[in-house]
């Protein structure tokens, strides 16, 4: 069926020039007139492959989802067979913070999103539904961790997962040069190893 | 000097008018003539106290901070006269996300300058020196109470503040509903305990 996959290939080809009007001229800019116009398409061309901007922007949000799990999938795969859940968790939290570029234009269009949730709800439910989906799966592996004796156990796995997920938080310092990844990824590695720390080798 | 008292409490105004769009119909209304309008004043008028749409930004940011500063001074004297240097984080960690009303539309805004600041210098230099002054306060702080015995000499200063600072995450996941204000405090409580545990008595 190729008129389907030049379909799903024309969309993901304006999800990715949403994604650079995003990050080189900011979310202010992130009409549809300006996406075509950095698609190198008409607006009615554009109209074309989404009716709205909404239908654009939840578009763009899902393939980002995707591409970012891809590039968590090849980084757990370069791990080996049973990773240590510490080196999981690691992979994870870079993959969430602007890193290196891939990432920062996630980050960018992380950051449009929520703001664009505030105001509409169907963007809502969908960033929620992303987060939600994903903090599951961190609990799921902190309960792992606990169970195979990696985390202690009398860490709380909700209240862990959550401290986890907050480290988002480094996006802001990033992002204002605040702090250099350097001394984020140091950060991180200090929280991972207390988190590790108590019963930390594995019963396995 | 009227004139002068004048000019500021209008500037006042302007800025919380300002405040206003951004809570409530979010960044992308931010332009001059919507803060005007919920001002209830011309554009003209407007342009008189701000003459571009960067100092409107500049001020209501650095207004937003005094006013920020105001309400953790005054959660702060409730302490008493010498605080444990743990409710003073987390006095300090609580004002920082939205948690309650005040608290949400400062981090809306903050949200939106972070955004702002990506494609505007000035605004990047600004938000970067409020941050920057913020952590040099909590890195202070940290310093202390490891000095003064409240937390372990083992702990690295600079990592435990930059992931004190790092909570902040905590942010997207309130805003967007995905956990509840008493599992974010839940969890600051869960990361201050663990930072306070070790040598955890006052020498004093």
């Amino acid at each position: 069926m190729p008129r389907l996959v030049d379909h799903r290939e024309r969309r993901e080809t304006i999800a990715r020039a949403l994604w650079r009007v995003v990050e080189q001229r900011g979310v202010l800019h992130l009409s549809m007139r300006e996406v075509a116009q950095e698609a190198g398409i008409s607006l009615g061309q554009l109209q074309h492959y989404f009716a709205t901007r909404e239908a654009m922007l939840s578009f763009a949000m899902d393939f980002m989802s995707e591409q970012a799990a891809l590039r968590v999938g090849q980084s757990l795969a370069a791990l080996g067979d049973r990773p240590h859940p510490r080196d999981v968790l690691r992979v994870m939290l870079k993959e969430m913070l602007p890193l290196q570029e891939d990432a920062r234009a996630t980050s960018r269009m992380s950051a449009a999103f929520v703001l664009e949730a505030l105001h509409n709800e169907n963007i809502h439910a969908q960033a929620r539904e992303g987060i939600v989906q994903g903090r599951a799966g961190v609990e799921q592996l902190v309960r792992q961790a606990i169970a195979d004796g990696y985390i202690g156990t009398d860490r709380d796995p909700v209240a862990e997962t959550d401290l986890l997920l907050a480290l988002t938080g480094f996006t802001t310092l990033l992002e204002l040069d605040v702090i250099e990844p350097k001394a984020v990824l140091a950060a991180i590695d200090q929280h991972l190893d207390r988190l590790f720390s108590e019963d930390g080798q594995s019963l396995g």
